[in-house]
């Protein structure tokens, strides 16, 4: 029976996936809209008909491993080292923004030290998969803002790496220990630029590899190992998984089998990817929300302030695109969502009980805001401000 | 970490499965071979590199529905129908000669009355997977011969039914209940007919909401769900979902979306296709053949016998073609792979300690030799009795 119950879960996350993508769609709005609130809305606070079950999690984490490591093999290589001044100025910005705003607002609301260290923290990681994904559906990946955003979203990531030391060890010890942090992400940075180089170097070599597969279905499996592979080092790394699946994807876009693949990884794609954003949608639970409720004004204001802070702190990054030919509103837009990484922290403070469910309660009303907002104002900016 | 377990684990089974893959390939055996022999190599018994987890079961059994929902997609319904009566009489002969023998072998093994019925039941489920996949990468499965095979797998199932409410019965009651197993399947046999039906009379209507979908990967998805949904209501009718997404197949074919569908599918099956057969290969463990080692001769007299009248009993299927043009040796071999319903079947019968280790180890042995004798088999008697 445990596969009739799986079957189940699986057949509700794609079919109010599909109801609500569509419906998205025909309200102009990105499909993944729809995909995040059919989550919401089959999620354990509002329907509760379907569960955020362990198989159904890895589904949607190959699912966004799968969605990277396409975005990489449509992206350039060169064109994206170009931008790479730009888009470490824009990620720089964009997690010391946040991390300082947060962190005062939360002083100025008469939190602890380590509190608004920790607040802080959970606002400085953008999700690389909202934005990647609307930019896709719009066609505005390849544009000099769409690069930006994907190559400061992976910058974010291994900036995220050296928040998160911080803040463990602040938690653990009291203290920073600056030199395990810069250690720690130092190892991750050369490892991954070493795989790249490295993947870049013997391309050719991997595309004769790639020619050896003869029986059907050979390319696309050897590609999805290929992305697999390198996601589970960067997760050994302790750096997303997805990374290294769109590392890969970045390889295999210089072998002259990347239109094959490319064309093979769309529909695999499309079949994974919407139980990601489902599950995005099924993780934010209203009920978390309760200590917002009414004349609780503490919370109420923390709630506020945050977003306020997040948003602020977000958009400010698009300022680093000064000297560069894009728009500055569309890269800080892009910048927006939170996700995973945010409530990972929040989760982490509060079992250890560094935050109350108040502060978490605001976080998650964070992640949320963002993230719906994102898709909504990419789209909208777009529109009146596209070639 | 729990990504990281399941990363690592899923490399190693397409790692396995393609190189093996390939090199059966290279040996002009089918590419499904490698697959299994990898099963049985990174498996418990062997290198034990990688664990039948539950994610990976289930990915497996999605697997094999689109396997057959691919199949479906391929099939014609009216030839399907047409060859029904020789197909019934094969599945029938090829129910009901292995059953006979296995049960009259067991006596003369004196074994007891139940443990013969048992036994002979564990050797009457024909594993469809095997042969439709053997036969499409032949590029057989469109001929009388692979129509036929289909159609008395089929057929097969829903007399494993009764076969399984007749030995459930008597295990637990002493006596069998002809009326329940009866009924049990009258039910599923009608509404399977019933959901074709309807499918096939509302094709065109099917066919407009497909056409209703817009959004990237639409029409891949709501495909997807179809299969998953009649996968679901088999399972609950207590027939194999792997039908449900056949019958799917078949439904969708006779729409305007098919070659759409079908050249959308091919990849989402190849990625997950492999997955199945790896865990049938890891199922095969050999540890389960101790009983039967040098000088335990009632064993290896009981594994032998148990060979010889499984292998006899479906080849004899093959006369059912009577009157039809078709080689009866090819539709004899494609009925020979027996799978997990078996492997089921022996498993409740050791837990429900009706039949012992030996006995158990025997049917393991059944299992694993159809399975790999199947391929092989029919690669050679197509080269020498093919147009």
């Amino acid at each position: 029976m445990e596969l009739q119950h799986f079957l189940l879960n699986l057949i509700i996350v794609y079919a109010s996936a599909r109801l609500l993508g569509e419906a998205a769609d025909r309200l102009g709005q990105p499909a993944l809209l729809g995909e995040l609130l059919a989550g919401v809305l089959i999620g354990g606070s509002l329907l509760g008909w379907a569960e955020a079950t362990e198989p159904l999690r890895l589904l949607g984490d190959i699912g966004v491993m799968l969605l990277l490591f396409e975005i990489g093999l449509e992206s350039d290589l060169q064109s994206f080292l170009r931008i790479g001044k730009t888009a470490s100025l824009v990620a720089t910005i964009g997690v010391a923004a946040p991390f300082a705003l947060g962190y005062l607002l939360g002083l100025a609301l008469h939190l602890s030290h380590l509190q608004s260290v920790f607040i802080g923290a959970t606002l400085t990681a953008t999700s690389i998969a909202v934005s990647a994904r609307t930019l896709t559906e719009l066609g505005r990946l390849k544009t000099a803002e769409g690069q930006i955003i994907l190559g400061a979203a992976v910058i974010d990531d291994i900036l995220g790496l050296i928040v998160l030391s911080v803040v463990i060890s602040l938690a653990t010890s009291g203290a920073v220990s600056w030199l395990e942090a810069g250690w720690t992400a130092g190892v991750a940075v050369a490892l991954l630029a070493a795989a790249m180089l490295i993947g870049t170097r013997y391309a050719h070599r991997l595309s004769r590899l790639l020619s050896l597969m003869k029986a059907r279905g050979g390319l696309i499996v050897a590609a999805v190992i290929f992305a697999l592979t390198l996601g589970y080092l960067a997760g050994l790394l302790h750096i997303a998984p997805l990374l290294g699946a769109f590392a890969a994807g970045l390889v295999l876009a210089r072998t002259e089998h990347q239109a094959h693949i490319g064309e093979a990884i769309k529909p695999v794609a499309d079949v994974f990817v919407p139980i990601f954003f489902v599950l995005v949608g099924m993780a934010v639970d209203l009920r978390r929300l309760h200590p917002m409720e009414t004349e609780n004004w503490p919370a109420l204001l923390l709630a506020g302030g945050l977003l306020a802070v997040a948003v602020a702190g977000k958009l400010a990054s698009g300022l680093g695109v000064a000297g560069v030919k894009a728009d500055r509103w569309l890269v800080g837009i892009g910048m927006l969502p939170r996700g995973e990484v945010g409530l990972i922290f929040a989760g982490t403070g509060l079992s250890q009980r560094i935050i109350g469910e108040g502060e978490y309660g605001a976080i998650l009303l964070v992640v949320a805001f963002t993230t719906f907002l994102a898709p909504i104002l990419l789209k909208w900016r777009c529109r009146h401000a596209g070639p």
